[in-house]
């Protein structure tokens, strides 16, 4: 088996301040760089490219460099702070409210992607503003495969910087909320009509707990989430997701559509696992057969028996 | 191949009042039983058991007739008003406001079941007054396989009288909010496990446009919602989906895990069909092939690769 391509991802690196219904959180490890790198790790290298302040403690990140996880990208700011995300979630654990978004060391961000690291095969441009992702973009030297997420504040702020951003990337990984909103339609499979013909060949809905939708030129794929009892937290899940497709098409040769079911399968293996616990934690406690596991549990969940013709079951 | 058995629903006729953000109609045909049965006849004969006021016109129920619904159980209470229902979807068009209920000759209805329909091996209790629905679970002779639907008012308003009939039901077809509502809980798949545990051993939660969810015994099969890009009313979809399923399982010997996997995906082709037109026209225009069409496109969509070993795809 030949080794995988390394990932690089380009995004945030955070303190969450989390409060769920049933139990909080302060301070934990987060950012979307992080959950990214937590999972994509499960699968290959990462070049995480980020900035954080002068408070944050390094050694947390003993975990991921000890599983292949690539810092010369992060950036530290002596005297700012680390950027503070605080939100609570409904109580459908599916919704949530954002309190307070401190961008502290955000504000001046300018992405720097190191030398060995331009030219990955593979790069996800994690939530930030679209014109930081394009400089991004004009970094890298070797047309990689890039997939973005983005989120309803640059859709509403910058959309013209983001319609840049989508006529260069091959797939958008975005939550449904997001979709409908960019695409300024109600109906989810028609504002994935309208995303792909902005630019991305390869549009990725992610639904929470109702799984995720795969638009590939026009072929689709439908997984649902796993049927998790009891979540702790869903912080962090949507990049653990984007983590474990991305980890998986790293291993591929050409990006066939199986290839892509199949990223889509591990995407929510990964984030099955991340919501067991606050930050990354869970993800970086598991192991590659646990993803293995979750994927069989998650094609048992979805087998359909023989359709098509009406004979006796 | 065996005659399937015919099935017996308990339940409404209704005229319509229905807003989408896109159009709208007025006294459209509806109601459960009449959704319901506009599904199974696409499947097997159906005894219809509702009632109905002076102002209904019987005629336009000739294409169900034609089409194997047994209309003996139709009481015409002629000095009544049909029950009328009003509401409004919103953006989403999958979540809605109702705007009126005019029960009219609902309020005093006492289901009877004619004598030849008593011993039908299968039956839908759809959404009505769960003291009726055990009024009519005293009529059945057979021991049939029965199913049930209702709503948040009675999960509300006769919790006792609703708990009473779900000791004596198999399978609850509920949808998503209903079920974190009669459970108590948050947690759809913690909620259907407590549904469980109050006496069905089938519980079937649709979700919309984010499908469905089977639990049998400790089995769980997850079905997409077929990707329209344009839907025209949701309303039906339900008993649609209901219909779907007890008409399959009309077929069935006996109820496998498979049976009920099947019973879902032919369900939910039945929904695709009835939300594409306000009313039931859409089902009664569409024949068995066109069901098997739908079977077909879900069962690509929710297709999974390979998974379960770290092999490069």
């Amino acid at each position: 088996m030949p080794k995988p391509d390394p990932v690089l991802v380009v995004g945030t690196v955070a303190y969450d301040t989390v409060k769920t219904p049933f139990q909080d959180t302060e301070r934990a490890l987060g950012g979307s760089a992080l959950y990214f790198s937590a999972s994509a790790s499960l699968f290959t290298d990462v070049h995480l490219v980020s900035v954080v302040g002068g408070d944050f403690d390094l050694n947390e990140l003993n975990p991921l460099q000890e599983r292949g996880v690539n810092l010369d990208g992060l950036h530290v700011e002596d005297d700012g702070q680390t950027f503070h995300w605080s939100g609570e979630y409904h109580y459908d654990m599916n919704t949530r409210t954002t309190h307070a978004t401190d961008l502290n060391v955000l504000e001046t961000f300018q992405p720097h992607v190191p030398e060995p690291a331009q030219a990955t095969p593979l790069a996800f441009l994690a939530n930030i503003d679209p014109t930081l992702q394009t400089l991004v973009l004009d970094q890298l030297t070797n047309q990689p495969l890039v997939a973005a997420d983005t989120m309803n504040y640059w859709i509403e702020n910058t959309p013209s910087e983001l319609k840049n951003t989508l006529t260069r990337v091959d797939t958008l990984i975005i939550n449904d909320e997001e979709a409908r909103e960019l695409a300024n339609t109600p109906n989810l499979v028609e504002a994935m009509h309208r995303i792909q013909a902005l630019g991305p060949d390869v549009i990725t809905v992610k639904k929470g707990e109702h799984g995720s939708i795969l638009m590939h030129q026009d072929e689709w794929f439908t997984a649902p989430a796993f049927l998790h009892a009891d979540v702790t937290d869903p912080t962090g899940a949507g990049d653990a997701f984007a983590g474990g497709f991305m980890g998986t098409l790293a291993s591929t040769d050409t990006i066939t559509h199986q290839a892509l079911r199949k990223a889509t399968v591990y995407g929510t293996a990964a984030a099955s696992i991340v919501i067991e616990d606050f930050g990354p934690r869970a993800l970086l406690d598991a192991t590659r057969d646990d993803l293995e596991q979750r994927a069989k549990d998650l094609a048992r969940y979805a087998k359909f028996p023989p359709v098509g013709k009406p004979t006796p079951t």
